[in-house]
């Protein structure tokens, strides 16, 4: 994720040494507290019944870039070792490549030499890196006041219905403001796991108190940089803001959003838009959503080619899969949409400077 | 649109002197056919009924990149001249910002030095440049034998059922290859304004004889690539990949593409995942829908706030508005997309000149 | 010239229809006066005796990104137009490569496509775009209070004896603080001219009243972006920081700058370092020198080879050529690093904005 | 260092856990070899007698993007663990800036929370990075034939004579190719040490059979690329290519280099550009150096200021401190020119891909 001023980058295979994440522009400054980023990488894990099981206690090593309990404004370096992982059915099945995976296309992308084992850098586990990216992020938004919070807002067929960010931020329940809600879609993804199947979903992030003037239109838009960020989260196959698709079907009457003055301060009355109006922030809450698609792995059999031989084949997976990985996805897309808005705070500060 | 090797970027304001664009990255050699140049700008003008006039004859100056018809491998500047208008009508509202437009947040933005007359460098009419952008990518793409084409598949209420490519590519009808579709959106766009209002609508793109292996995980994502570009274009409020937002309802064994063998080469039986797995392509149809939010200018009475004055008030727009920009958007969308994919099989190239 | 957050691209060839540039990230509010452009445009043009005399006027044309005299913060476009010329000599002679001209490696890196008439591209004629865009540079760090001013230090075999900054800001000669050393460096190329040769020469621009605290090691180094800006111009073959090459032959004792005290300030009490340690300005003067190589265009007969049959052959060229471009390079020089300077500025605000 | 295809970043500092680099943009394939990367690192240790001997063995820690022997496409995390050290005598110096260091800038670009100790992420100890990042550029190089050396070309006053590049790439020597001068830089390293001083020197680095083509005019001149890789390596102060700034001492007729016929290949006679001319390479060796001013560490007293009482003090450094790092700076040199060029041989490849 290359931001103009903030940047990061993954490294690392789900079977190799290690993953993890290098920061690049983040001012000095940052209070740093271990205990909060363990339970960032903890929060990865989702809800213990439908994640798999690594052994990992994912404990961040920090490289460079932190003293004194403070970020230096150097690069930060940060990983987590993986812990021993048995290999040998990759070995097995790397040529029948898995459906819905990047098997097959990332074996021609890179001449077959790309790591195949556990889906190598593909892997889930690489947004590990992508949460601690996200943790510095939020602790540099936190100090200009702007807050974030994703959610569950669709399990399969079950949707959480509308809610108030308010709601959001003030919920209990980590993964879905809705308990109703959340107790559907913890029955959804029991009922894919009980059929050896995986369901998917959308979570929801709201941004508060994102100030009005970050973003621009085409290269400096805002929008697209987050659509950007999300998409690039693997099973990401949606991204949509305000309204979102339904927008298509609206007139514009009903979703222009009328400007009002509350308390002094422009608002506009509804949201529509999601708190982005032609590229810029407005001041609204920023309201995002990302679609994910089911787990590709799963127990049923399937249907794929030999490659070794060119011939179609069937495919049975062994080992332990997520039924879902929505739930895990939530500090993720809080981490990412945290790190584009911090790379956007940081150019509009950079204005500021100079133009005020 | 910063590619890796490949960007545009569009300048010009709508009531300015011109619009355009440069082009860095483009390779030498690509025909140049001002005539074909001529023919896209055109298309950028949709159906006349549902379009404003402007007197704009859109004529190419190319100021520099191309010699004796090729492109020499040097940027590429070209632009388009405006024509007169008449900008005091936004003197006059410049304070009270249209709702669903980027007057406020771009006021905030610029700190009040932005060009407001039409929306400034906002405008719809940027997409001048982004078109010819397009031109030269679809140019090089065609040389690879990469074709694309976008159509409308929803304008309001109205949706196109589900088609082949093949029948997207044949269509004689430029805006959806449906004829009976299409009769009811242009219906649709009849009552819009009729009624003072306007619509939204969705646009996919397909494109054909992509070849496996443009993309990557992360910094990589050729879906991220597409949906950053799509979302610059004004009025994207979501894009998708595929089944795209319905991949959040479909178990797995419902979402995976079965790998199949046909004529010896391996394919997908079903293209659930419009022809990208893991960020990379897999040599599938590529299927991208940008949903556009209606025409935030409409002639039915809305309520903003003076910014002068500090009060809410109404606003009554006078014009020639698009009651749907939808169908002008069909080459916008196929040239973003289309310059995508010339950085990234150019990215392909340089590995394939290193490895194989 | 790509900064992180102030970017300019030049565009045009020099028989073409113009030349110009296009500056992104340029902040709104930046005061335009187009007299004040003509003149920088007008000292680019050199001492008249030495430089070649194109009947083209320079008047700058703002496309875009300048709106009732301030920049608006959108990307400034900005060209001029070329005067006819008459191409035909080149022609003539491009299958003959000119020693010392780019017009045998462009051949190949542009497989035979590039524009060749009058040098193409790679004309100085572009140095047009980069003196605009470092117009609006030197703007935007006059507001902060950073003044550039770039002399010539040598000319051939004369050299300018060491003068304090205070006699370069102060010299009424715009192209040389001492007067005798001028006077002999004019005699340099006289006798260069007269012989039907060329000379090359030493720029030296210095810069007051930069900040302490811009750039940083590695991928921050100002001294690296800054070089790598004057590398940029066309026939720039050396460039060093205040003693420059000269640091090789000291010891470290000689080298380092004491730091000292003075009216309550930090400095330095000699400037050897040219302002800039580890990467980054230590509020000293900021010294940098570039070297240019005589013009390659000479009336003298020389030998190269006919690409055509592929055998040597000699080569005499006509047309009017600069004796000595080092004096049109002053205000070029200038130019880009002034735009590093802005580029790093802003980035200087950034943290700022957060930290302080 | 930032190319287009291929970049790294530097992690690290000091003295903290570790130092290293990510490696982004590597096409898969290229063979790694522990060994000689171990022997790459072991060059950056420079002539025992002149060097600081950190207890550290450098030894290599691949994290990342390196499967069964070869590079896999993917990003590549190199780190080596820092030995224990003590870091206490930075804590009593930190408030008297070293002269020649980059202390007292760093203290205000961070703010004041820099890594202060040994330098922190401006230490020579960064190089390990360069290095290794340079010898995977060099592994893909050398597949194309491209083939790179760096030599001491100056220690102090004493001067290498002119040498060919085939003598360099011949010579055993491993810093200099000519032996009487070598043995004469050795004793100019040793009369500074004896004094408690340091020395500076000049590198000069080749590079063999680097096709023609390479680079291009402005954004794509691969002079200032190279210039700028060099000028981020600490200490570089000067960068110059070919005759350098003896260029600006010379005539046009002096300075152009003829075209020539050799064995149906087309060459300069001379080389007095270097390799480049409009900065594109010409197929002729390419000649660059980099100025390197003495080790600002020294055993002699000198002057500073107190940053807490605010008064000037005399500071004498305690420590271990290389008298000369200009035998340490080959391999970094050299590093950093290989990953220029291989940025812009993938660049070429991409061209090549679709034009031939």
């Amino acid at each position: 994720m290359k931001g103009r001023l903030l940047s990061f980058t993954l490294f690392g295979e789900s079977h190799g040494m290690a993953v993890g994440v290098l920061i690049e522009g983040l001012p000095p400054g940052i209070e740093v507290n271990v205990e909060e980023l363990r339970g960032e990488l903890q929060r990865r894990k989702g809800i213990p019944r439908f994640s798999t099981k690594r052994r990992e206690d994912d404990e961040p090593v920090i490289l460079s870039g932190v003293f004194n309990g403070f970020t230096t404004g150097t690069p930060v370096a940060v990983m987590v070792w993986n812990g021993d992982v048995d290999s040998s059915y990759y070995e097995e099945i790397w040529h029948t490549p898995r459906p819905g995976h990047a098997d097959y296309p990332a074996g021609i992308k890179y001449f077959g030499y790309n790591d195949y084992r556990g889906g190598g850098h593909f892997s889930g586990r690489l947004t590990v890196g992508a949460v601690i990216a996200g943790y510095f992020a939020k602790k540099l938004l936190e100090r200009e006041g702007i807050h974030l919070r994703a959610y569950i807002k669709r399990i399969g067929r079950v949707e959480c219905p509308e809610v108030t960010p308010e709601a959001v931020f003030s919920s209990e329940n980590p993964y879905c403001p809705h308990a109703e809600s959340f107790e559907m879609m913890v029955e959804e993804m029991e009922r894919a796991r009980a059929e050896g199947d995986s369901v998917g979903g959308v979570v929801e992030a709201i941004a508060l108190n994102v100030p009005p003037g970050l973003g621009g239109p085409w290269d400096e838009d805002i929008e697209a940089d987050i659509a950007s960020a999300l998409f690039r989260i693997p099973a990401v196959k949606g991204v949509e803001f305000g309204l979102g698709l339904g927008f298509a079907e609206k007139r514009g009457s009903e979703a222009n959003d009328p400007f009002v003055i509350r308390n002094g301060k422009i608002l506009t009355e509804t949201n529509n838009h999601g708190g982005v109006l032609g590229g810029i922030t407005t001041g609204m809450p920023l309201v995002v959503r990302a679609a994910f698609k089911p787990t590709p792995s799963i127990y049923l059999p399937q249907r794929t080619v030999d490659l070794a031989k060119m011939e179609e084949t069937g495919l049975r997976l062994r080992g332990r899969f997520d039924s879902c990985i929505v739930p895990k996805a939530l500090p993720v897309v809080e981490a990412v949409v945290a790190f584009v808005l911090a790379d956007h705070l940081l150019r509009r500060k950079a204005w500021e400077g100079v133009v005020m």
